[in-house]
């Protein structure tokens, strides 16, 4: 079900200075920037490795105000890694045959996310504390 | 310098139960159990995706004690993602040219990890709150 990690996301206070970081330090490249104002963040995505081959990024995630997930998340517990988000070829299946195992479903229906993927979470209590993301990616 | 994502460390409190829980929830396969008394863990690697092609894992982490490093993480934050860990194709390269840019290195050296990795582990504080950790793979 699940094809690979397709990004690791990050919460950060400051999205320029830490995608310069991760360039700097990591030699990793900023192949996307955008606001969700849905989910209330604006996100760079770094590539890690080859961008031709199955693709996995570091999400770096500034929330839009403190009164949103990221926004909170940050002041409850810093800087630091958010969620993980894994590749699935069909996410209507995958949101289905999960959720029938009893996990709960933060989107019952997919979003738009990162690229004109579609996503969704898991809730995180059900996932051993974990916040999880499924990602049916763009074109697929 | 970061090939792919190598693994997400998940800390858990049973490791037998999580990775039962990944395995029917989400169909990923344990490929690798140890136990790594210098780090104060028993863990389980599962696949994610194609096993043949470049591998990412789910890294299921159970502390041997409360005073280890996992053990005092799930005191103070529960269970939850714990790290990140990335490819290298030279870690000893790796280290040299991350540690240049002042980021402080846990391990100088690299040490023994999963599946005959060679791992090292960054300060989490000098990279924006995320425990960060290099792997050369093993036969590499």
């Amino acid at each position: 079900m699940l094809t690979r990690i397709d990004h690791v996301g990050i919460a950060c206070r400051n999205l320029i200075a830490t995608a310069e970081f991760y360039e700097a330090t990591f030699g990793l490249t900023v192949v996307s920037r955008e606001t969700n104002s849905e989910q209330g963040v604006r996100e760079a995505m770094l590539v890690v490795g080859d961008a031709a081959a199955a693709t996995s990024y570091v999400q770096l995630l500034e929330p839009l105000g403190p009164d949103t997930p990221v926004g909170r998340f940050l002041q409850r517990r810093g800087e630091g890694i958010h969620h993980v988000g894994y590749a699935v070829g069909d996410i209507e299946a995958a949101l289905a045959s999960i959720g029938a195992t009893g996990v709960r479903l933060l989107d019952a229906r997919p979003r738009h996310g990162s690229m004109g993927a579609s996503i969704a979470f898991l809730h995180p209590a059900d996932v051993g504390g974990v916040l999880t993301e499924l990602v049916q990616p763009a074109g697929r």
